[in-house]
């Protein structure tokens, strides 16, 4: 029986987290950033940086930040942290306090320098004999907080741990989906953010409805493409993918689709990444997946696009005005 | 060389194709209701009642209320009314007329009782030896008005004609993209609409993102299902299918959208249907597939749920209850 989870992270993916898994009866051991921010929690029943409006039961969470406290009496470690501090975090963690215990990953992004994905570079990393496990969208941490209706899924290849997660999980506005392809749940979250990028650069740029249609029917051929090289095909229609990948493409609360519009608008990468409050993990995805399409020897005309626009100096404008041709 | 096309219809979609193909430099002698709407438009430029804003140039456009003198001299006509006007429109074309023209249809839903596809009904009521032509979008009629870039496809398995039709589109806001699936194309701009009825109803029952993209992701794959169903798989990734069906899912333009928000807020479907201006085309099509779905036994749970809404007094709450537990 599932009972002590720690959660690794305290933006907002994380404190959504923090609080389906809390509702659902279970004890959550959280860590968080310092001191002060758990004793804010504390006496406030809420994260003071993201997510604020979510009230928190503290019956059920215990923040600190102290890692080897949150770890110690958890079954299951769930990591929801930028995948650009996964390093950092790491060196305030002892492989041996993960001994016998469930490791998870929501986290959107390739580790930097690695190639690899979080899971895969965890599991390496903690040399777990299980893989690791996957907890993926549709989901936007403002819609949980306001507890609007939507879909979980856990991913992994140990079907055992995918159900207990999944039937630990009982708020109602939550419907916990099981899927036997972590890897490409994670390969799907890295592009889809990507995606986000692209339509809303369109958007700055002042293209209408009927062209972002085009771009995001298009994107998904990439996905498709992407995905078909990496593993074996499955179903994409399954919300994880094309419903995850549809929540970033068309969401106002998307940080990948703001700062693709602040870009298409004229602002400058650098400039628009500074005014953004948080990661846009597409940002990073695109420039570590780069390599890795170009060993795979394959085209991604809207991908690639993002990847010339935000790392190779890329007019918006010019680059996209090339894109058009390039879809159908 | 195509030089001379008769668009027959005048709603706000006759319009945009009267206004790409003129400014392509077409010659297009334009099928209206009446004597006075053609001598309207004559003196005003514009279409009085649909798409009003967009202006249109007389030296290429004659507009007539003679079936007859429409067809006279055109190498191609394109049918581009609702779905149940064709028969009333029908009764005053003879048949004779289209003796060695090329006919192509822009009409998104199944003709009432014929369990048929425009372009499949008229092929057969002409007696046709050349299978009609498709044309399709994305396109919002209103971003057209507005020529913001977008894309505009030709259906069919006469390549000749597809390439000429292709060919002439010359204004700078259309890419023209040629397919050769006429039948698939139309099957999916009549799923999208009841598709965007139902995007709209969840809208209007005040579900989230989240929601909305799993619902869409979950009707691609009713999409696909269908299409395996009635014609050989093809990629549904071209901006002509999945790119449709988002344009109509997301848009604000849509009235098929409209329609499932007024139906979601709790308006009585007769009610909702007296306040649109213009047609739902999802409306008869939901009724009119409903017995070609039960024909190929194949379970749609999106696209069942809005014929039970629209035409079996379903509760439109209670329905999405259901509804919910059957996507993931």
């Amino acid at each position: 029986m599932l009972k002590n989870i720690a959660i690794i992270g305290s933006g907002s993916w994380a404190t959504a987290l923090v609080k389906i898994f809390s509702e659902s009866g279970m004890y959550i051991s959280w860590l968080v950033r310092s001191k002060e921010q758990a004793d804010f929690i504390c006496l406030n029943k809420h994260n003071p940086r993201y997510l604020s409006y979510a009230e928190l039961d503290l019956d059920f969470i215990r923040p600190t930040d102290s890692a080897e406290e949150a770890i110690l009496h958890a079954q299951l470690i769930i990591f929801a942290i930028p995948s650009t501090y996964l390093n950092y975090i790491l060196q305030s963690i002892d492989k041996e306090w993960l001994h016998n215990k469930a490791v998870a990953v929501s986290i959107k992004g390739i580790i930097p320098s690695s190639g690899s994905t979080p899971g895969l570079y965890l599991r390496k990393y903690f040399n777990l004999k299980e893989p690791v496990l996957v907890i993926a969208g549709p989901c936007h941490a403002e819609e949980i907080a306001m507890k609007r209706n939507t879909y979980l899924t856990i991913a992994g290849e140990d079907p055992v741990w995918v159900n207990k997660i999944a039937d630990c999980l009982s708020v109602p506005y939550i419907r916990a989906v099981t899927n036997t392809d972590p890897v490409g749940v994670e390969y799907v979250s890295i592009l889809k953010n990507i995606i986000g990028i692209a339509t809303g650069t369109a958007s700055g740029l002042h293209y209408g409805e009927n062209f972002q249609a085009v771009l995001v029917s298009n994107a998904m051929r990439e996905v498709d493409k992407f995905l078909s090289c990496v593993q074996a095909n499955r179903s994409l229609y399954d919300s994880v993918y094309f419903g995850d990948l549809l929540v970033t493409a068309y969401s106002c609360f998307s940080r990948n689709r703001t700062l693709g519009k602040l870009i298409g608008r004229g602002i400058h990468v650098n400039q628009a990444l500074l005014a953004m409050e948080m990661v846009a993990e597409g940002y990073n995805a695109s420039k570590e997946l780069a390599p890795i399409i170009d060993d795979l020897k394959i085209t991604l005309p809207v991908i690639n696009s993002v990847h010339r626009i935000l790392h190779q100096h890329a007019n918006p404008f010019h680059e996209f005005k090339l894109l058009e041709q390039q879809l159908y």
